[in-house]
């Protein structure tokens, strides 16, 4: 077994934020990075303090939404700063980690 | 592009513990956590080894929930020490990550 | 509060795989991993750049699965070098942490 060194990135949104496909697709065509996930919060709050919040009766269209993806440091790192600079992203945040070949 | 190190913080409940308002607000209210971040997973298994399941058919109500929340370090690991005396919580972990200003 | 260093595996998964619950049962009775978490994605993409995505009105079968699991160090290592051997996984990685006992 092989590992490799790798930076996970992870961008914070929420669904009023609609900029999640631009992103996704910029990441893909843009950034050539190999992979990415979008996972759904089920509640959250921010620098406003508002809950963003869903339940079976009262369904949300607000809710956190965070895009994760990894690769080498290098090529993460650069794709960060290039998102920052080209999208309107609450929280940008990354760590180290090990890939398994 | 500033970076600054900080720790991620999350926190692993089930939805039958019934406190994850309770510490949604003791971290917003009481710690002056900047943001928090609440998941539901689809299947978990635990100490106690039974399994946590939803499925179409047969929505269960015992879910796992995870809440995730970052700052500075030491103020994380205040408040995680905190939530270890004043809730009943399954297990809490923490990394080290940098957030992209 | 005493704080133990754990390492943390995330297995990466497609719902189409169908791999989910032995790789479950595998982690709980083989390797004796103390607990498990999966969460479902809402969408991603991966080595063959294929979108897969969930929307209210098109609900989709193939979505993005994690699995994720802590434990001391060398225990998760060793798990990931059998799930390596047993299983078609499509990527897995591990990051450092500490749990809060």
């Amino acid at each position: 077994m092989r590992t490799e060194s790798i930076c996970i990135a992870r961008i914070y949104l929420t669904e009023a934020n609609h900029q999640l496909e631009k992103i996704i697709q910029y990441l893909h065509n843009n950034e050539k990075i190999a992979g990415a996930t979008v996972f759904r919060g089920i509640e959250s709050y921010g620098e406003s303090g508002k809950m963003h919040q869903s339940t079976l009766l009262d369904l949300s269209f607000d809710l956190p939404i965070t895009i994760e993806f990894f690769d080498q440091p290098g090529h993460v790192l650069e794709a960060i700063e290039h998102l920052k600079n080209n999208f309107n992203v609450e929280h940008i945040i990354s760590w180290s980690a090990e890939q398994h070949h």
